[in-house]
């Protein structure tokens, strides 16, 4: 996988209305990847893919990324076995945006343990004119504990 | 706007896990923005923004992004009339993302006239083994006419 070369940029007529997947890596060979859960939309996760994840992606079947905390090929759920399950993917109007639908098989995309790593929003009456009212509010609740999932050292 | 500072960045547990919001901007400035239909998730657009537009996206209640391409703060809609209302704001899991959820007065987030910039699909049969395979299906229809709306030059 690590060789694949994705079809190359074209003109910006051909990238934003056209029919090839031309996606375009940035100067450090990394692709943004908004992956949603394929029966409700909601937004799981935000993580990036180099060529070779998502050549990996598209061979499987199965959500692949490029972690940049750990500097490898990070397929989903390799650990946690919360793997994502690819039902399609998308990509933005200048191509350099990847979106997927998945089934999220054991229902967690998050390594603290929620379906989503949006599990807070901001709190209502937060105003930049008071800094300590940018308060978050919990809306998920954990579905595995990341201590034992991942056998924390 | 331009002078507003963001609470600091403390531990990673109260990143996490915790309730203040601490937005980790990168060595650019920016964190990357998902922009969701609020009633239906469908993921809309995707941007950057900088402290400035994160803080006037909290002080109007309409969105505001940083345009790298015309390196410039960007309210959204104010040339296309397609502005965003924020009904929820939320962060992720180490809050170096954030999640809009919005109401998107006139129906169209993309610049080429779609509700969602996400308007093509990877076609069935897409394959790594066969880069001719790799094509895209439209999905969206648009709602504007860019030439009429943005009067190009």
């Amino acid at each position: 996988m690590s060789t694949f070369v994705f079809p190359a940029r074209t003109t910006s007529s051909e990238i934003e209305l056209g029919t090839t997947l031309q996606p375009k890596f940035g100067p450090d060979g990394l692709i943004p990847c908004i992956t949603t859960d394929h029966l409700t939309n909601e937004v799981l996760m935000f993580a990036f893919m180099n060529a070779e994840s998502l050549a990996l992606t598209l061979a499987t079947g199965k959500a692949s990324y490029w972690s940049r905390s750990r500097n490898k090929l990070w397929v989903k759920g390799e650990e946690s076995g919360n793997a994502q399950l690819v039902k399609e993917l998308r990509v933005d109007c200048d191509q350099d945006v990847i979106l997927l639908k998945v089934d999220n098989v054991g229902g967690a995309s998050c390594h603290n343990g929620y379906k989503s790593c949006f599990y807070r929003k901001l709190a209502p009456g937060a105003t930049v004119a008071n800094e300590a009212s940018l308060k978050l509010e919990m809306v998920g609740r954990p579905l595995f504990d990341p201590a034992i999932v991942y056998k924390k050292k």
